[in-house]
């Protein structure tokens, strides 16, 4: 065949090639690091675990395994094993003020997973949904492959709380949803229970103006990671209309295993409906089931947290050197990411100028929110100690 | 809020709604197992792999969580670990005259999962797919998820084979793709080289004059489990613009862990585009990467393949008794089911009044294909013998 025309799915294609900003630093990472040796880049991009994964799974998963009086790795139920589910209602139930069951629950592949299933089950051509700048730039991805527009209210950069003035002037009628993430992907900054108070305030008030819902997705993949003490106000004691995107990927240190779940709070209005959609949206995404080995894991091991000591560890040795050295930076609470203002005000060419180097960060671009860089801490703690002479060389030759 | 208008998106909660016929049944099994107990449960309904995963698989699993000197929970590169994308192809290489390589490997979250993806990289609104009754149910589902339309091939119920002369009736110029199922879900038929070659030179014709490619979708999750030596034909030998759509769900037993790849075969015209659109589809469809620890334990032990001999006992069991009691039935080489014509004619109808004895079996009207029932033999050897009074019975009974 000659000249054929190849006329493919170009939205996908370009998705594909583009990748994620993150993506391709950390891929840049890996091939410098085959360079030059992987102690000499100091690569803070990605997201990737660094602390174990707790014992209790690994255990559980070597045990499992090995029972062969069980087929552990058959199908589970579409919405997951119910033992699984079962578990993780007890567990929100033990620890928030919220009703949830097994049948509350839906076992994904994950955040993204939780996030894209949602949003199919949701949204309408035409709908919108809003996020707040900075926001993990693939929540825009999500939205418009779910046929929605994605509108983000400007930044608080005072406080990285939510600027309300600019909410109110992004909810329209056809505002469908809002996505909430606390602690925040990439400020590190945990909404306050007076900024979810204020927010649901107005969340309701629109919904009863427009007549019909605005559901709160609440993405809380960072909510065990908190320091301090600092504490996590639960969204559905707050606000009916809430539907929780959650990942075991940070809490159990399972990036790769993607696993998480939905839970439709049964205080949404025709909850029922939402879940259904929820199943329907899962099915023909092509998920058929989250990795049922995983489940049962999970399943045996309720409320187990990874050893968040070594963020905090890290988190203090950066925050103070680097504000130290002239960086400013809001102070993070949770999550394992310090949003660094750039010192020269633009992120992507101070991003470039510190790859020189091989201090590899992310500029907050595609956060939307210019001119900071991510830089995440969940690496070794001795990396950091090595990068920060790079830290300060970078911004004294600014 | 009073009477809210809830408007979220229909076709999800529908699909959430009806479920598929076979999970359907699946689930009323388990409630009845629960009633009457296990043991007088006859449950035909359901693909869940009954041969053990290979040992080797687990052992596999159990070194590497126990190792601390490496991160098996953490997210690999977007398409799959590099080393195991490189056995996999190695194992293409080694197997069939295509050389494929690490970058022409896409790895997934099974084979649900590398349909709906590469629909999603193919198509655009308005496109045409076409599947060959009978098919799996969820093609048409994933086809209609990715914006296109599904056209189904009538049967060919003398052999199973292909019916030419319906196919050329279907392609048209909006025709994307055919999916190919071999060997079959749900008639266990093998397509014959022969079928492969005709089918490939009538895509061609069209392609040239429709002036773009048709692709060949090879969804083969049966591939391995083939008996007395049967052959199936690999299809990017034949036809250059082949995807092919594998899952390890089947051939390891591993169908709840949700572990596949796509392979563009590099004859695929353009296929670094076409390989960039699998990427972006798994993208906005919330696919981040397979899980971690399936990919490492497949990339330890390439080419390892349960042991099909207990689905040949039971094939042979089943096919012999069945036929024997009256009932018609294609003599099938490959897959774990039986493709059995209903006795009455009808099989909603048979599959009801069998339903009465705990006998139960799936309807073939799901599969675009009236008149048939499909018998999983994925099930205990003893469950068949046990349920063999009961299918003569039935018949008989008619």
């Amino acid at each position: 065949m000659e000249n054929p025309s190849i006329n493919i799915n170009e939205n996908s294609c370009q998705l594909g090639t583009e990748r994620s900003v993150i993506r391709e630093i950390f891929e840049y990472g890996n091939m410098r690091a085959e360079k030059v040796g992987r102690e000499n880049v100091f690569d803070f991009s990605l997201g990737n675990p660094a602390v174990p994964t707790p014992d209790c799974i690994n255990q559980s998963i070597t045990r499992l395994v090995n029972d062969k009086s069980f087929n552990v790795h058959g199908y589970t139920s579409a919405q997951g094993a119910y033992d699984a589910r079962s578990s993780i209602a007890k567990n929100i139930r033990d620890r928030f003020a919220v009703n949830a069951q097994a049948d509350d629950i839906y076992i994904t592949c994950g955040a993204a997973a939780s996030l894209a299933i949602t949003l199919n089950a949701l949204c309408n051509p035409g709908d919108g949904v809003i996020a707040f700048a900075p926001y993990f730039p693939e929540y825009k991805v999500f939205v418009n492959a779910a046929g929605a527009e994605f509108t983000a209210v400007s930044a608080d950069t005072e406080h990285f709380q939510i600027d309300f003035a600019s909410l109110e002037k992004a909810i329209a009628p056809q505002t469908k949803a809002v996505i909430v993430n606390s602690p925040n992907n990439p400020s590190g900054v945990v909404l306050t229970e007076q900024t979810i108070t204020r927010l649901c305030e107005i969340l309701d008030k629109y919904s009863k103006q427009y007549n019909h819902p605005i559901y709160i997705i609440s993405d809380e993949p960072y909510r065990e990671l908190v320091y301090d003490g600092a504490s996590v106000p639960y969204i559905p004691e707050f606000y009916a209309d809430t539907i929780v995107c959650y990942s075991y990927s940070k809490s159990l240190s399972l990036a790769g295993e993607r696993i998480g779940y939905i839970f439709v709070s049964p205080k949404v209005v025709e909850s029922r409906r939402i879940y259904a959609a929820v199943c329907g949206a899962g099915r023909k995404l092509g998920y058929v089931c989250a990795p049922a080995l995983m489940q049962y894991a999970i399943a045996e091991n309720p409320g187990c947290v990874c050893d968040t000591e070594q963020y905090k560890i890290n988190r203090d040795l950066l925050y103070n050197a680097l504000t130290e050295y002239g960086y400013s930076c809001v102070y993070p609470d949770g999550a394992f990411y310090l949003f660094v203002k750039s010192p020269t005000g633009d992120s992507v060419s101070f991003c470039e100028f510190a790859k020189k180097y091989d201090l590899l960060l992310v500029p907050s671009d595609s956060f939307g929110c210019k001119g900071y860089m991510r830089v995440s801490y969940c690496v070794d703690t001795d990396m950091i100690r090595r990068a920060l002479p790079i830290f300060k060389k970078v911004i004294d030759s600014i």
